[in-house]
């Protein structure tokens, strides 16, 4: 007999069926995305040109609270979920804490992140809409990788704008998505028009996410039968994402406990609406008194220092404009290893709850962020992403108020990827050549008075 | 309802609690290894100055069938296991056969290899006896990773020799294994006498892995409550795997089948032994007509063109002579991108047993294996190491007859890692620069001649 359970599955009949659409459920809508020429309310047809159809339908869905994951897509997700609950006793022994520490670990997908949860869905709605080709960006390269292997598996033509500098500094990122089948290209590319706009100008320009989205939604635009895909900051995105907090409600159940907190890392927001919404939906309808936490990066600190506006979603502002916590479509953020939360703004639905104290958000600093990854290597074995260090910090934080009080709570956090393609960041870490990097007030200040003329 | 399972789980009541060793139900036992010296064979007691004390005793032990998994090794073990057994519905597809195809997929393991079952027990039975400090070489990386991390889980010092040229071009691996915590050298290094000699001889030398295991044994001979480890080929170390091929029997029956072939990648014997052996016994003591194969490269055919006679374990010389299928100690293998499987001999157990046409043996070129692997990946979703690639190809090739005679036959092999590390591998191999690679007859004769010699 085992002492103690460590991990916890579901069978596939266990597996969710649907995934939770939190729009509906609560009480302050967010407010509708605007189209940037007439300021008029985002309708699904005014997506089409860009994203499928039933993706730009599910982003503005604010009446089904349940969307049926098609069979398809389950039939895929099988391969790889439930993935495992896992009781971090490794990690309380490490902190001699009294709290319970649990984390869903999305590593374990093939493709090694969460990403995967909505890659399957966009590629099948593709697919099945007729699309044969579909395009993408990808900063930290966890995005383009899911979305090369979702859509080789339905037989589509994957083409990537990976930011040049990480298409340099990360090439087996690059490796994985060819090996998958996908087309890789560095950003700015001469492919495209945006492209050769800022090679033109500037030969030597080094890329940013915010130029390779223009790349990529243009790429979709000018091609037959071709749509463009995000893997985070969408409603449509997050949607998908649910499917992980929604095994997690089932698996705390096995483990016979209820979170008192819950905390994901925030880029966009769709590892952490992942695992949260289908937990709030009890705050919100249950009276449970759960605590959510956002664990965003210090040195882009859109929840915990940005102002709630309508802005652009990209920096050259072909998007719809969001109403959102943001730093301006402007913000550069600083070079930190966490590329993956290296984004300007919130998505909508987070922005909408943050702003109804539905939620928290908590800013870390990187080196804070690496110590808490290594930690978590010695004491659970996984590597984590640099992305996830920031859940596992803002979870240490907790685990240690109980050290203190003595308060047995139970945190859940996700562990959203591992981190085996981000070793020259250990290795900085452990070299003592990392930085912690401040955002000066005035900064934001200007970035967001740019924005205050939008609306 | 979904259509049809993907996955198998065993809960932590029903994973075995026992590793299987084949050694007690052969009729015709091993042969003993031999002291070099006086050519007397092998008592525990001759082992226990390099290794801890009941793995030296695992290795010779002829009588005992079951042997207990140690409660603190079970406890570590629940972190990753029972890891999946896999129908791969996606690679059938894509080869169009009638084979029912599994694999047992030990890549989910935190290090990303079926290495570290041995590895928690090696550190677990080290500290048990009072050992504060364990060493080891890698050359592919993947035990060095696992056991940096099992000897940080057990409060041990790790010093891991790294051959340099896998220090130099595999700097992820070495990192990996120092975020674990563990001492890092590349060998040759000037820190051994067995180092220095070669570097005084030879100061760019690139290092072997005969040079590291040198190091390895040299340090922990040389260092108080210090004990060498070694990742494959000795007969404790494949049992200590037999977890795999236990649990995948219990797994195979909650499918409803029973496989007609077991295969596993061969490069020492500890993974393919780990799969095959619990099967195996049936064989044995059942009457099941089970075929096993073991897959090797060819350019390192020491199964399907060595010859069976003793050899030492290594290239110096320093380990006892071995009753083995051998290239000769001196046969250095062509430098293949699977580099955990460049080793000129076969373990102990298996020698015996190919000798005794229990088992089977293919070898498999460079390309093919990649071939497979590139295949799998699209179909499956997961990167195979390139050693678990030759598994891969040597189950395609039997699900390929099935595809011609119609047989639905039932096909089990290990994948015994992932090979996100090994990018620049794929990298090669997409851009057409990996080559076969031939072994002259005479070659092997020429070593041969030499081994003849030894007893």
């Amino acid at each position: 007999m085992m002492k103690k359970q460590k991990r916890y599955f579901l069978t596939e009949e266990q597996i969710p069926t649907q995934w939770y659409n939190i729009q509906a459920d609560m009480t302050n809508k967010p407010l509708p995305p605007l189209n940037p020429a007439t300021k008029e309310p985002l309708k699904p047809e005014d997506l089409y040109p860009v994203f499928c159809e039933e993706c730009s339908r599910q982003e503005l869905d604010q009446e089904n609270a349940w969307i049926d994951i098609p069979e398809e897509v389950r039939d895929l997700y099988a391969y790889y979920r439930s993935t495992p609950l896992v009781r971090a006793y490794g990690l309380e022994k490490a902190l001699g804490t009294p709290a319970h520490i649990y984390f869903k670990n999305e590593s374990v997908s093939p493709v090694g992140s969460h990403k995967l949860n909505s890659a399957i869905a966009q590629a099948y709605y593709c697919k099945k809409e007729g699309v044969t080709n579909v395009t993408t960006e990808t900063g930290a390269g966890q995005w383009g990788t899911a979305l090369s292997y979702a859509a080789k598996v339905f037989g589509l033509e994957a083409a990537v704008y990976q930011v040049k500098i990480s298409y340099e500094q990360k090439p087996y990122r690059r490796s994985i998505m060819q090996t998958y089948g996908a087309q890789v290209t560095p950003s700015p590319s001469m492919s495209t028009r945006a492209g050769k706009d800022i090679l033109t100008r500037e030969p030597n320009n080094q890329g940013s996410l915010g130029t390779a989205i223009s790349e990529a939604v243009e790429l979709a635009k000018t091609t037959p039968n071709c749509k463009y895909t995000l893997g985070s900051v969408m409603n449509h995105v997050t949607l998908h994402q649910t499917i992980i907090g929604l095994e997690a409600e089932k698996q705390m159940e096995m483990a016979g406990e209820y979170p008192d907190i819950v905390i994901g890392c925030f880029g966009g927001g769709s590892n952490f609406g992942g695992i949260a919404f289908p937990f709030m939906r009890h705050n919100i309808k249950d009276g449970k008194t759960t605590r959510f936490i956002a664990a965003e990066p210090a040195s882009c600190p859109k929840l915990t220092r940005g102002k709630f506006h309508y802005d652009f979603g990209d920096v050259a502002g072909y998007t719809p404009l969001l109403p959102m916590y943001t730093l301006g479509h402007d913000f550069m953020p600083a070079n930190i290893h966490a590329g993956g939360l290296r984004y300007h703004g919130a998505g909508v639905i987070v922005s909408q709850l943050l702003k109804d104290k539905l939620m928290e958000a908590v800013d870390i600093k990187q080196l804070e962020t690496f110590e808490a990854g290594v930690l978590f290597a010695k004491a659970e074995g996984i590597i984590p992403a640099p992305e996830s260090s920031h859940a596992i910090a803002a979870a240490i934080r907790e685990a240690k108020k109980c050290t203190e009080t003595g308060e047995e709570k139970v945190i859940l956090f996700n562990l959203s990827g591992h981190g085996l393609i981000d070793m020259t960041a250990y290795d900085n870490y452990l070299a003592g050549n990392l930085q912690n990097y401040d955002v000066p007030e005035e900064l934001i200040e200007k970035n967001i008075d740019k924005v205050k003329g939008l609306v």
